[in-house]
């Protein structure tokens, strides 16, 4: 098992600083950059996203146990770097993250494009101000898991290049569109120019989800965990949707987005 | 607003080191007791348990905004503290309880007594070995909205008196009868006893969720997330059941729950 580069073995150097660094926001946003951490994640970049991954960072022990990943940042061109436990922990934003990290490219999209894909597939999920990361993240995994078209994050959502969401995403970031910094009233103007309906889910909803025409394409828009969606939004949605539950007030978001989506998967194959 | 005891001021008393120590397994085991932060789960153990509260402690910021608990709390004759912002961030296990937290004595009934209920409202969720606090408190919580009739977790899986868990359930804890502490293969036994048809829920299954027979009892096996199901645990089950997916191996351990209960839930409204 050979790496392009030397041993990097001092978690103070700047190298491994500047990899640090992506931990925080603004160092992604003037980099355009972002960490990718455990072989899970970063072997779904190299295989769905490899022109975006920059470099692969691992420790011997992990190159060992992934072989495959060292494969597919060769094939890739991928640059690839050894180096010791101490710098990896120093790179990584999670305490395990199993011996491997990458260094990935933003992988977004814009959301006209993004919308492009709904057309043909069916749905797309809109995330309104959606502020917590393993939400964000889950949401995004769950509409990779349920053929969404693409995935629109409103700009005033938590950075989905969040190691805490990117964590959370399980790779499903690097499977379909996801696209941000557009403000919410933009794209809610998007989503009904591309002729989608807009579908808010809401716990206080007057539809309830076995009621829902999900046969015809439709954005789901998820609101903020506290606050809901506002008025504004709920105006300019076609219809609120309600799962039905049987004993507690509200689900958690990542919770009735994973019904809401798993039911128009379902639509989607029964039609 | 006044409280029953002086002001709790000096968070390196007695008596606020042990509501700190009831961070700790152990120490929860031999006490029987156990922390509940925050408003909304403090407000859930006072209405749905109040027979379980010990002591209700709280800032006096929080009292004011959360008259309410006072009032259940004096209605239940739960002993009210009040304490200083420094005392109450000592005893909690979250960086922000919001002023709020109580201490409780266990809520678990035993799994025959929790499978009683089964016979009459449909289904049960059984957690085999499942370790994650955040998996573990979603599902409870999924469990208790999509109308379970019981949560049985495997003596093997984590506390669901561990903090995490409990933030996680919101008060579904309080809400439905848990069973912990017994060993899985009892667990599987009792269940198949009380004549529920044991579903796994395996992302290999070879049934797919919507063709699943939900209309009967059943108890729904959900898995480590490492691990899954062991071969033993699949033997002795029934069926073992996935969730359609369209693009990712796996969804995760709480989305899939998620998913099996909302459907157990749909077949008992629509038989």
């Amino acid at each position: 098992m050979t790496a392009d580069l030397p041993l990097l073995d001092n978690p103070r150097s700047e190298r491994v600083r500047q990899v640090t660094a992506l931990g925080r926001r603004a160092v992604r946003r003037r980099t355009g950059r972002f960490l990718v951490e455990g072989p899970q994640a970063v072997r779904e970049l190299l295989v769905h996203a490899c022109d975006h991954a920059e470099s692969v960072y691992l420790t011997a022990e992990a190159a060992d146990r992934h072989a495959d990943l060292v494969e597919e940042a060769a094939a890739g061109r991928v640059r690839l770097q050894h180096c010791t436990p101490q710098v990896l922990a120093a790179m990584a934003d999670t305490p395990h993250p199993q011996g491997v990290v990458a260094v990935a490219r933003e992988v977004g999209v814009d959301a006209a494009r993004a919308l492009e894909a709904a057309g043909r597939s069916g749905y797309v999920v809109l995330l309104a101000n959606v502020r917590d990361p393993g939400n964000a993240g889950t949401v995004i995994r769950g509409a990779d898991a349920f053929g969404a078209a693409a995935v629109l994050v409103s700009d005033a959502s938590v950075d989905v290049y969040n190691p805490k969401v990117v964590r959370s995403t399980v790779g499903a970031l690097f499977h379909l569109p996801v696209s941000t910094g557009t403000p919410l009233p933009d794209l809610l103007r998007l989503c009904k120019e591309a002729g989608l309906r807009l579908l808010a889910a809401d716990g206080t909803g007057q539809t309830m989800l076995p009621d829902a025409d999900l046969s015809t394409p439709h954005a789901w828009v998820l609101g903020n965990e506290a606050q809901g969606l506002g008025e504004d939004v709920l105006r300019a949605c076609d219809q609120a949707v309600a799962v039905p539950i049987v004993r507690v007030e509200s689900l958690n978001l990542a919770m009735a987005a994973t019904v809401c989506l798993h039911a128009s998967a379902a639509a989607r194959r029964s039609a």
